[in-house]
């Protein structure tokens, strides 16, 4: 029932079959949702109102003389609603000039010339409950066209979201508001997900439907569907034309997301001027070839019978995605409509006066909003709280009917996670076989994949490299296993990175990871950054991470990316050292739900093991490994993360042969260490100890904070170069001998 | 004439209208060359060497006894010439098994299935002169697919390049070898550009393709074309997925590069495994979609009359570029054809003795080469020493009846840069009214422009916010500007950059700058990094390069940035904090054709003049910008950049008028800063001085090393926020105030 709300209204006679009632038990209490819901009719209530039917008449026979003079304003005539659809589009783009106008800044010319698709989507086809904004089985509508945020700013407002009050609409652009310059959705419930760089909204858009596509193929019935629900996504000229937009769509294509809807408001016009400087591809080709269901919309702005048209036939598809195109003119009304002056800015005196005039607004106040338009707007949230309930009931009826699959699609409404599953971590001795830290890696994560039934992802084209693959559970969307927890993104990153944001931020409790050499997290670096700013705790799993890799060479060697991603606020970026290390990071980076983690791995196996490492000493991001100093201050300490950190350990035992003290530390994380008590971390990095040495084969920078003004920073300032592996260590200094000599000539000072 | 090697041999008539020759002066000296030619006959050598023929009758009859047995071996002989085609690619294909064997690494795969396409690219439609390899005028060729770099080491190595001998194959990936894992065109001569990271040679190639175009607008006369050549590249399943190549190919139907062919390697698997798992889109209509010529070659292995009539059809094309789909086997020989097996690692021994016996090699030793494939191969040697004879005269010609386009001409080929450029940089005083930087900027490129003929670029669709757009110069491949030098990327910022180190590394001279938001620097990460790797002295604008930027929020402010930029290798990261340092900083980058600068520029006017700063003091990084110590040691040093230093000078005088010894160091450049000797270094930021404060509105990260073990660093840890400039600038600490407080904390200590 996903444009049910279409059927709500009455002058959009029912176009598509009904569906059989899912057999419910009527009389049972519903499934326990984490919001109560009060108690609300099921009918429209301005059916039975006369009054509210006068006052549109007033109101559209001033705004609309010739088209309303013949009109019944009858509730029921096809012809009234479609003027009340447009007058609360006059409403909205009122509000929207007003906005505009009192911040002296934002963007108006997509939410001008989108307003009647706003109107339409929330009054007639989304499905939500702005009561409980996070109902799990709401409809996802995903603004890729970020900067247009006033559209959905406004559009929450009048369909009745707490999120977005009048008083918001005035603060759009201020500091601490709830309406910022791109849409945020850890400011402002009614926001999925944080967009503004172009495309990115595509790829989460893909990844919400994932997420939707997974889960049904796992816990639908044919007597119940629990999970079902579609994603609506607006993109403009500047998401297509993002590589990223192209790379998404061709997998939504590929796995068959026919709940996916993506909305392209064509208006011609780019920042720079008309798309003919620059885009002039057959857009609608484009997406036929990558196997979608493509629908143009000539013109949304005089009726929308031919938009509503097109989304009842993404309705009807059971295969392809629909990407509907709607021709539209920016900054509509303004002076500045159809060209690119109307993207950005604010509107002369002049200009906003004539608008207004345009759609008879007379001598309304600022932010004046017509008292039907909110009735109209909000008829969806009493139906999208009906539509809850409904839900609850099923759920009801499929945890009597199928306990044990409720269990797990319960725990992963909680979160994904069953209690003690960290404890299904694999530890190890040093009696094992060394492995390369990506070894130890897959062996975390398939034990995880058996105690977190949300453990979702996959690799650019690399799991067999990245070791990934979850073996016990088949590829998503593949014809044997719909419900795989396998991804296959191909060489995709940029993508597969933003489809991950999306399925984290879904909601519905699946933990994503998320793989490619760490080279390769360049391709998508602004996707990671969403993924910190936007908190979706992804889990990105970056193999090959120094120039360890060897044969390769330099176009595969990271060295500038383990600082330049520890620059990212929040993120964590791990960098264990062996099995111990790497499954106390799993423990981390599974646990913060709201925080993505970079987890860089060696593609070499490590070069010996380490005793003193400790799984749960990762969570504190830094710690003492070995130390032979007694009740005295070490007389150096060596520092190292991942495969660095046994040089330092070999090193320290040299050192220790020749009667020094020597201290060793990991530091896994920077991050969790910056974040630890003062005495911590003077207690593992002794203020009193100025002979360090860091030994990391990466970028120099940002090490001095950790070894000092006295210390010695081993890294690598050059790009790496082909060679195999012992051979580029050696050429950059990363052997036990170098380290070595280095500290001796520290302590001779 | 771009494949008027086509013509020489005689296997292959003419299928080309012949052109009327050009009108020469026939008795005139060539115009000077960089490198002068020995002399060579024009004729086919072969076609008079009866031994030659002799020989390949005993090699043929014995590696093909069926095909040979009917045969005239006749040199002109259609079929004949097939099977040395054929024969070619067996000896390429023994080299590429014995390189991957020897060296027990590298990607065999695609190169054993290209290696028909390699022979034929190599013999009979590349135009290049091994002799002087960096000819101006010869084609381009990338190799996208940088895995398969085999296939091209082995091109080369038979073609007679210096830079890739029978040695250098036997050390494949070693340390210091000319063959490393992946193609570098620093590395070794034949290689244009350095591929491996997937996508980025389409974009290359898009680059080169474009540099010609643009060249050829503006240079060619109806009577003499002195630039025109043709752009190849070889794509494989990764490169078509990744959305740069999508990005790039829109850009090249878009701009019309009839010259650009893109050969796509369409073997059905990728590392992990069919392309069914993740890749089923249709290409061929995809790129039908862009704008392209599209052909479909079904089977290149049987024989290769249907690639050839391709080849013939692209050149052919006068409007769209050609993109040639060639259904392959990966693996081709080998137990593991046809499979992602063959994607990378070596052959087991009886597989590598099948696949000698299958090409009846006997038993050759490893690395033989048949002598009549070198001289087969190397035919093209001498025919391209011709070519750019031919063109030396026509240069000659051109010199003669167009001397003022010749000088520009000329001026370009040997770097684009005409004596006492920098003179044209703006400078600026504090009468001057503010700007933001970026405004200062648009004021020196516009400068730079009218002396720098090769200065081309644009912006990914902000050229108006970034302030990049050349007044006077048209838009490329527009209708009435052809030879415009303002590119019009559209939003790709990815390919942008991709396209930008093409344009760099085609050696005609021109310094391509590009425009974003530095926040969307993310877009274009790897290709920056490239940028470095593969000495392309590209010029990335960056505005809008912090928090300051103010109501677009923290989807758009960059924090992270900076300091990510820093660490890239090689890479010149630039933030000025004026005109005059503005100035300055492109006075260095135009310089550094080798290396690439990012220049971070402010959206905000900046807040104040600063007295002191200096364009010429920019070339060491960072300076003294005032100081009221006298003889004596400054009791605090307060360093800026950008935006910040004037909140340094600001609070500086406060201190001053305290009574306080205040220097204030500008920062403009840590690498360049770093390169300084150490009295100059410890000159500036004395050792004696503990007390110091840093001020850049971006992360803190690598701070540590200038201010010092006591030191202040004032940065942004979090991502920023929605809000008016100053607004955002007071939350995180950035006033003068704060920095004062700061200080006088420090001072107080």
């Amino acid at each position: 029932m996903a444009i049910s709300s279409l059927l709500l209204n009455p002058i959009y006679p029912p176009h598509l079959p009904p569906k059989p009632p899912t057999r419910l038990h009527k009389t049972s209490k519903p499934f326990t949702c984490r919001n109560s819901l009060p108690k609300t009719t099921t009918t429209n209530p301005l059916l039975k109102d006369p009054n509210h039917k006068l006052s549109w008449k007033d109101e559209l026979q001033n705004a609309y003389p010739n088209e309303s003079s013949a009109l019944e304003f009858d509730v029921s005539d096809e012809k009234f609603q479609e003027l009340v659809d447009r007058r609360c589009a006059d409403n909205l783009r009122m509000l929207i000039l007003d906005s505009v106008q009192k911040a002296k800044a934002g963007h108006p010319g997509m939410a001008l010339g989108m307003a009647e698709i706003g109107v339409f989507l929330y009054r007639h086809v989304l499905k939500y409950n702005p009561r409980n904004p996070r109902w799990f089985n709401r409809d996802r509508f995903v603004l890729s066209a970020g900067h247009g945020c006033l559209l959905q700013y406004v559009c929450l407002h009048l369909a009745g979201f707490q999120s977005v009050q009048i008083e918001d609409l005035k603060r759009l652009c201020k500091l601490g508001s709830r309406t910022p310059g791109h849409p945020e959705n850890t400011v402002t419930d009614g926001i999925e997900v944080t967009t503004g760089p172009l495309g990115q909204g595509v790829a989460n858009a893909v990844g919400l439907a994932l997420a939707e596509a997974h889960l049904a193929a796992r816990f639908n019935k044919p007597d119940v569907s629990v999970v079902d629900h579609r994603t609506y996504c607006i993109m403009g000229d500047g998401c297509a034309m993002e590589g990223i937009s192209h790379e998404a769509a061709s997998l939504a294509a590929h796995w068959k997301l026919n709940k996916l809807t993506l909305i392209y408001d064509d208006n011609r016009n780019t920042i720079d001027g008309s798309t003919d400087l620059a885009f002039t591809e057959d857009i609608s080709l484009q997406f036929k070839a990558l196997g979608w269901n493509t629908i143009t919309v000539d013109d949304n702005h005089s009726n929308m019978r031919s938009f509503k048209s097109a989304v009842l036939a993404a309705y009807r598809e059971t295969e392809r995605p629909t990407f509907i195109r709607v021709k539209t003119r920016i900054g509509k009304l303004s002076k500045k409509e159809g060209t690119s002056k109307a993207h950005h800015g604010i509107f002369d005196e002049d200009d906003e006066k004539q608008m207004k005039q345009k759609v008879k607004w007379d001598n309304r106040e600022p932010f004046y909003v017509i008292p039907m338009v909110y009735r109209e707007m909000q008829v969806q949230a009493d139906h999208g709280e009906e539509l809850e309930r409904d839900w609850c009931s099923k759920l009801y009826y499929y945890q009597s009917k199928y306990p044990q699959e409720a269990v797990e699609f319960k725990s992963l409404l909680y979160n994904g996670m069953l209690p003690g599953w960290e404890n299904s971590l694999p530890t190890w001795s040093t009696s094992d076989p060394l492995d390369a830290t990506r070894g130890y890696s897959e062996k975390c994560l398939n034990q995880l994949a058996k105690v977190l039934p949300g453990l979702i992802g996959g690799s650019a084209d690399l799991a067999s490299s990245n070791k990934v693959y979850l073996h016990d559970y088949g590829d998503f969307q593949q014809p044997a296993s719909p419900g795989g927890r396998n991804i296959r993104y191909g060489v995709r990153e940029h993508a597969m990175a933003g489809i991950s944001n999306g399925i984290a931020l879904h909601g519905g409790g699946l933990i994503p990871f998320a793989a490619t050499f760490l080279v390769f997290s360049d391709y998508m670096k602004n996707s990671i950054r969403l993924s910190a700013l936007s908190h979706a705790g992804v889990i990105y799993i970056m193999t090959h991470d120094s120039i360890g890799l060897g044969e390769d060479g330099p176009t595969h060697q990271p060295v500038e990316h383990l600082v330049g991603l520890r620059a990212i606020p929040r993120l964590l970026l791990f960098r264990p050292a062996d099995g111990n290390e790497t499954s106390g990071v799993y423990k981390v980076a599974v646990a913060n739900r709201t925080v993505p983690s970079v987890i860089a791995l060696s593609r070499q196996k490590v070069l010996a093991h380490v005793e003193g490492t400790s799984a749960d000493a990762v969570a504190r991001g830094g710690y003492i490994v070995s130390d032979n100093s007694g009740p005295n201050l070490p007389e150096i300490i060596l520092i190292g993360t991942g495969s660095e950190l046994c040089l330092c350990e070999g090193s320290a035992s040299v050192l220790r042969k020749e009667g020094r003290r020597v201290r060793v530390v990991s530091l896994v994380c920077w991050r969790l260490f910056d974040q630890q008590p003062a005495e911590y971390k003077e207690e593992v990095l002794p203020p009193g100890v100025p002979r360090r040495v860091s030994v990391e084969a990466g970028s120099p920078i940002g090490w001095r904070e950790y070894v000092g003004p006295e210390g010695v920073v081993l890294g690598v300032e050059e790009f790496g170069a082909s060679g195999a592996h012992l051979d580029t260590f050696k050429k950059y200094g990363f052997t036990e001998e170098n380290v070595t000599r280095v500290a001796k000539r520290l302590l001779s000072q």
